[in-house]
Formats: C-alpha cells, structure tokens, sequence
C-alpha cells in the first residue's frame, strides 16, 4: 500500500474518526487480513454466508444480482473503494451476501473477522456510532423507498425498475433480461417497453446488444 | 404496572435477554420517564425530531402516514406493545419521525433519552446486539422490498401498494385517498380500481365509505 497504513485505515467506512492512537490500538489485536486479486475473480457470491466484514480497498468491481426467479441479471460497475461488503448482512437474520462481488481489474480487500468486530472493534464508541449510524440510515432510506410512487409515464417505469435495483446511485449498469420478462415485471407491452428502449438507444442513453441493456451512466436516465 | 418493573423492563425491545442484576444496574442511573394517555392522545407528529426512545407499554395506538403530496393518508392499528417507536430514527441523517402514533385506547409510554441510550445502554454488549441486530433485519428487509416484482394483475397491485405501506403485516389498516389518486399511484384507469375496490368490498376484504378504504384485516388481501 502506498500511503501510511495508518492513514489508510483511517479512511476506512466504520473506522473514519479514530485517532492514530486508536487505529495503532486496533492493530495490536487485529489479524491484518489483506488480500490481493487478478481481473475476473469473485470475492463473495450472491448466497455465501456472511460472516465476516470486507473492505474493497483497490480496483474496479462488478456487483450482480440475481432475481430470485432468474428472470433477470443486474450489474453495477463501481471504482467507490473503499467499499464495506453489506456490513448489515453481518448481523441480519438472513446472514447471507444479497450480490455477487467480482473484480473487473486487478484489486485489493481487507478483511476483519466477525469476531474482532463484536467483541473488539464495536466497543469502541466512535467505531459503535458510526455502524449503528449506517445501518439507521439504510433503514431510513428504505423505508422512503417502500412509500413507492408508480408512475404512468412508461419511460419512467422503466427508469425507475433500474433505479430500484441500484446500490450506487451513479455509474455503469449492466441489465440482463429478455424483454417480455422485462415488460412483465413492470407490467407493459412487450412494443412499449422495445419503444422506450429504442429511444434510449437512439440518443445515446443505452446500448442495447441482444438480452443486454448496458447503461454507460445512470444519472442521465429520466427521473 | 401490575408486573413486577424488573420482568418488565426485561420484555422491552433492545433490553430483551438482560439479567436482572443488568437491569437493577441500569435503572440506577436511568431517569423513569414513564408516561400516561388519554384515548386519541398523540404521542409524536410525523416530521418531528426524533431525539429519544419512546416505548409504546400499554394500549391501542394507531400509526398514521401521510404521504409527501398529501394524495393520501395511510393508517394502521396495533395492539402490539411493547412497541420501540422508530429507532432507526434516533441515529439516520433525518433525525425526525416519519409517521404520527397515536393512541387509540388510554395508553402508556416509556422513554429513554438518546443521550442515556448513547452514552450508557449502548456500552452493555447485549444491549448494543440487541440493537444492531434489529437495525440490520430492517435494512436487509428494505433491500429485500427494493426487488420488487410490478404484477400486471390489478388486484394484486393494489394489494401491494397497500402493504408496501404497511410497518405491520398484521391488523386493521385505514387508507384515505381518492380515488382517481388511488389510480394514478399504481397506474391504473380510475374504472379498474373501483371494480377491484367493490369485488373486495361486496365479498367482507374492506368497507368503503367515501375516500375512506377501512381493511379489517391486511391479511386476507390478495398476494
């Protein structure tokens, strides 16, 4: 690593706000669990037990979900390290990853143990605060999202179905689905949502290959 | 309170699995901020900070939502006590209520100041499990809810905007709308509405009466 690790850990989601002190206390106990990874490798898998916490320090990342039917393939690309891996399946009742995490350039993580951050890292009150102040505000922005507004605007619809699926609210998406699913799921005609498409296609919004509908920028979609 | 107040204390949500000695502990330093109700008291407004634990103890409280337009006005009624009033509220960016509780029935309340919560209930281990743990479930929840799948089938769509209102999959539910916005929001022609809302009223699912949908029992809907 380049920087200081100290400095480095400092900027690390849940650990931001510790003093040097701290982050040296921290790594009197804490296994320095880094890892380094080629192009194409996965990190976790949507399904995988989550049982311990890891950072995407370095490199750009595919994340993937699969709908429970399989009727359709969502991908967000990201390059937002560092990155903490669903920290609030850590402690779910599920437990389990809700994506896939692959590398789409060489990369790095940090893993703590589920262990050391029970009963080490969370006594910590600035640690403790800025866990439970992440997982408040993903309850919050949750529970916005559930009061849904389904608009009539089909263009809309569609925007919004991708929208409901992103992680990140910027950068590249990746949709797999065949259009009648695509359609059903959002309850159109199978010429209605090819329209919207085609449109987004024409002016640059989309590329559309086959069963693949690559979003270069999910920003410009209409809101 | 006809139950001892330790074996209560112990039923509370966050404080569940604490040894009596744990809670005699912590009611040395925690001030009793036990409340009485009348019938349609309010306990909090919706937009209102949230800057303490409010524990609803005793009686019928009914929830209230009123969405950001003002097109409607979402209600449930609960018996379910102990009840932690929006926890994740104390610690999001928004800080303030989201919907308005009030009681149905005389009631009672137990509160907790954020600064008691922060400063010495979090320090205990079980306690600060208690909490991360219900924090994680409602985010994992929210994310779950957030692939949602649109039904083209009217029935189940409004059944579903209804219950993606819903904090409890259980009870008595009160939805005040009209009904073109009733259409609109799950895009639907006001004609379509009124034949699902009439087929549910004639067969005992809900009772109209003007803009005023009456569910007895969220239940039996359609899913």
């Amino acid at each position: 690593m380049e920087m200081n690790m100290f400095e480095k850990m400092q900027q690390l989601p849940f650990l931001q706000g510790l003093s040097l002190n701290s982050i040296q206390n921290i790594l009197t106990f804490l296994k320095l669990d880094f890892n380094t990874y080629e192009e194409n490798e996965t990190i976790v898998h949507q399904g995988e037990q989550c049982n311990r916490l890891i950072y995407i320090i370095d490199g750009e990342f595919e994340v993937e979900y699969r709908s429970n039917t399989e009727s359709y393939i969502f991908s967000e690309i990201s390059t937002d390290c560092p990155h903490a891996i669903e920290a609030y399946n850590l402690f779910s009742i599920k437990r389990k990853y809700d994506h896939t995490y692959t590398f789409r350039s060489k990369g790095a993580t940090f893993t703590i143990s589920k262990d050391a951050l029970n009963s080490r890292l969370l006594d910590n009150r600035i640690i403790r605060s800025n866990f439970i102040n992440y997982l408040s505000n993903q309850t919050s922005k949750g529970i916005s999202k559930s009061k849904f507004h389904l608009s009539s605007d089909i263009e809309l619809r569609v925007a919004m179905f991708i929208r409901s699926n992103c992680m990140f609210d910027r950068g590249e998406k990746i949709l797999r689905i065949k259009m009648e699913d695509l359609a059903d799921l959002i309850d159109e005609t199978r010429l209605n949502v090819s329209k919207v498409l085609n449109k987004w296609d024409s002016i640059g919004l989309i590329e559309q290959k086959r069963q693949n509908i690559h979003i270069p920028d999910i920003e410009k979609l209409p809101r």
